[in-house]
């Protein structure tokens, strides 16, 4: 059967070369694949199906906070983006200008939105004069294009999906409560619907998005060691509200400034389940998300009633609400097993003769790539718990490996032996001083800092030995 | 109470100005805004949920014909545009130009795309090799943008939304059957869904989308008389896959031809969705799209049990499925009734003491304005019910609508007058020759062919005398 293994074989194992693991497992699970324009991908089936996943998950938990969805332009015209400066500074070198439109060279020219701020703030300031405009909470899933010089799959490229929020409000702790809200609706999304533990808190004054006060990070852990920002919530101040001269009539009828947040996760998230959750075998994803939560591979097809059995079993899955699909192809049952290993299915369904006599199916699971049998009495119930069982031992796993290598350092010393050996997060006082920031990362080959913990920091800055004011998260990121 | 109906009375008389009533209806229904980038328009969540209960229902109807959704870049390198001559001859006047690169000018222009045929078959020129890649059934919802001179709300702008569906084939006569296929879904989706009655058949020659052999085309007739283009399919025959060298191997190993289509719907859509039910007092949405299908007025709110009783109907209305808001704002009924009528929501349940004291609730239909009261027994499954009932009956006055504004010429002078003195469709017979065509709509002030239909011809044409290929949908269009 090994040599039914065409597409398995073709990946490069993990440990061997992460890089390389990473490509095969996008390629051969056919997520998606490079188009012939520059630093774009071609979103395939199986890949784009899981963002659709991602979309209706995280949108329903939207929802339930009060987020309306909306669409605004995908142009921006160059006078629009300049209005906040720290904004333009940080994306002028990285957008698409359109200075062509039909026949006519155009008099002001338009970038293709990096992000979109400035185009809600621009709109607010036309139809918010009142309190009783506030707030405004909108979302849009839409694509943005940053001209990256080099491009992974949903890692970077010049063209990714995402959703951006944003909202106005008329009080500077209705922001700041917003903002930390939907960092806490990102946590719960990824580490629940995702099975993938995060740490999370505060970035520091470098590492801020352009124009924030305040940005708050969800970061996983890839099993290469390194940190993903899995998705981010920006405080604003009114400093965009009074860029744009946004102001409402208060309650006393006082011109009043507001106050703005903006959140945002992408396709760089797809990035993160294969990383944090892939194997030798390729994908393995979480059964909440998986476009095929169940794989049927009739075994001995051409014998009498098993088609008609697995046909039986398919149907009743997929009236259960469980996403199950049946292989009834040409192909061999070891190419299939292969298949479905690859694609990351949660589970396999094996229906065979014997199964048959004995009124059972064989189930494989692609977490722990372990086989059992179970009766076919309430499959549909034990298949639902099944896939609870999984979403929550990937989850474990995963967080199992986040606390092995998550390390603390006492002195620069012993963060410089941890960067030197270990992979994973560590944790470190700080005090707050961008230098030392800088010097950290400098001397520990790369340890940057990820997040700012919640827990209160005692003792000295591990690099300058002033008052620590922070505990820091560093660790290597993408 | 006429007093308070602030946003009804902002609306210009459909009979008056149709024009004007209808931007009138967009921006009181608060579904889209004009933005500051010239052409496009701001989505607000009003129009925005329109777009996205659209996007459910149809997607569904594709999935169920096996469409799979992916994602394709936004940006089209001028090479590949050209690929296809009639196609670049189409588009290439209406296209945007990326021509800057962060800091750097590019040596290949990128249009923003217009639409996509050309990037799917560069990819499938690389993934299509065999008999067994075939066939693909694809399906992507995004934006393209077109430059357009002039912009009216959902009907013309330069970026807009839309789904395109692209698909190969192993043969012609499955290729034209998917084609066909596509028309029909979008029939039944638009007669069933959107309560809009159509005509439908294949566009003329002249008519043809930019590189089609076959153009198949949905028509809605607007309250106006004017024909709406409601969305197209295509047929490419194997033009475009030649163009683009794909060629796969068959089953007897030898290289073959593919073959392509392509279909829309768009934005647009919601334009007719306006036009042809909308009435003086604003929008009327068909149930099954509306975002919100019951709002709930408490009337003298502040009296004890009455909120009580509005909430406690709210949740058993959204338990058992149906949209449902309670607007317990502190503005006048008279106001809330105005609002709920502005955007079309088809059920207004009002509650007040009287109401309960006689367990019942008064029901107000968008469609007819006609109020009744019903029981509260059962009250889900009476609102139920009624919702299919406003559904189906909208569906009933649009055809009865359409079926008395279509009419027949049998000769020139016939069609002629009913030019001139009415407005809808006008059904007649043509010999095919584009002079004729042309001559027609020339002398009828406007009516040129909106489809062929399927019903065969006799006589001669109206125009030339010689003999009638085809009867013809002639009308004036959007």
């Amino acid at each position: 059967m090994k040599n039914e293994k065409h597409t398995v074989q073709a990946i490069t194992p993990r440990s061997e070369d992460f890089a390389q693991w990473y490509t095969d497992v996008v390629m051969e699970a056919k997520l998606c694949d490079y188009s012939n324009v520059k630093g774009c991908l071609n979103y395939l089936p199986n890949g784009y199906k899981i963002w659709e996943n991602i979309q209706k998950n995280l949108d329903a938990r939207f929802q339930a906070t009060g987020v309306s969805n909306v669409y605004f332009p995908m142009l921006i015209p160059e006078n629009l983006l300049q209005k906040e400066k720290d904004h333009i500074q940080g994306f002028a070198p990285e957008v698409a200008w359109v200075t062509q439109g039909g026949e006519e060279t155009l008099e002001e020219r338009y970038c293709i939105r990096p992000t979109s701020e400035t185009l809600f703030c621009d709109y607010w300031k036309k139809c918010v004069q009142s309190y009783r405009d506030l707030p405004k909470i909108w979302n849009q899933w839409n694509s943005v294009l940053r001209w990256e010089k080099t491009t992974r799959p949903f890692l970077r490229s010049r063209e990714f999906l995402w959703q951006e929020g944003h909202t106005l409000h008329a009080t500077k702790e209705e922001a700041e409560e917003r903002t930390k809200m939907m960092a806490q609706v990102y946590y719960d999304f990824i580490t629940k619907d995702l099975a993938i533990p995060l740490v999370c808190g505060k970035k520091t004054e470098s590492e801020k998005f352009a124009g924030a006060k305040d940005t708050y990070t969800v970061e996983a852990l890839m099993h290469d060691g390194k940190a993903l920002q899995s998705a981010t919530s920006h405080f604003f101040g009114s400093d965009f509200a009074d860029a744009f001269h946004i102001q409402y009539l208060n309650k006393n009828n006082q011109l009043s400034s507001a106050y703005e947040t903006s959140w945002g996760l992408s396709t760089r998230i797809i990035g993160a389940i294969i990383m944090v959750h892939g194997d030798d075998s390729g994908l393995v994803l979480p059964p909440h998300i998986a476009p095929t939560q169940v794989m049927i591979v009739p075994i001995a097809a051409h014998k009498e009633g098993v088609l008609e059995k697995a046909t039986e079993i398919l149907h009743s899955l997929n009236d259960s609400g469980i996403r199950t699909k049946l292989d009834d192809s040409d192909k061999t049952p070891g190419f299939k097993f292969a298949e479905q290993e690859v694609q990351g299915i949660p589970i396999r369904i094996e229906i065979g003769p014997r199964d048959i006599e004995e009124n059972q199916v064989t189930i494989s699971r692609r977490d722990t790539l372990e086989k059992s049998t179970i009766e076919l009495e309430n499959l549909s119930m034990k298949i639902k718990e099944l896939l609870e069982t999984i979403q929550k031992e990937m989850y474990q796993k995963t967080l199992t490996f986040l606390n092995e290598h998550t390390y603390c350092a006492s002195t620069l010393a012993e963060m410089k032996t941890l960067a030197s050996e270990k992979t994973g997060f560590i944790k470190a006082t700080w005090c707050g001083n961008r230098d030392c920031e800088e010097k950290i990362k400098e001397e520990t080959d790369g340890f940057g800092s990820r997040c700012i913990s919640e827990e209160k920091a005692q003792g000295s800055c591990i690099y300058c030995g002033k008052e620590a004011k922070h505990v820091v998260f560093w660790g290597k990121s993408y």
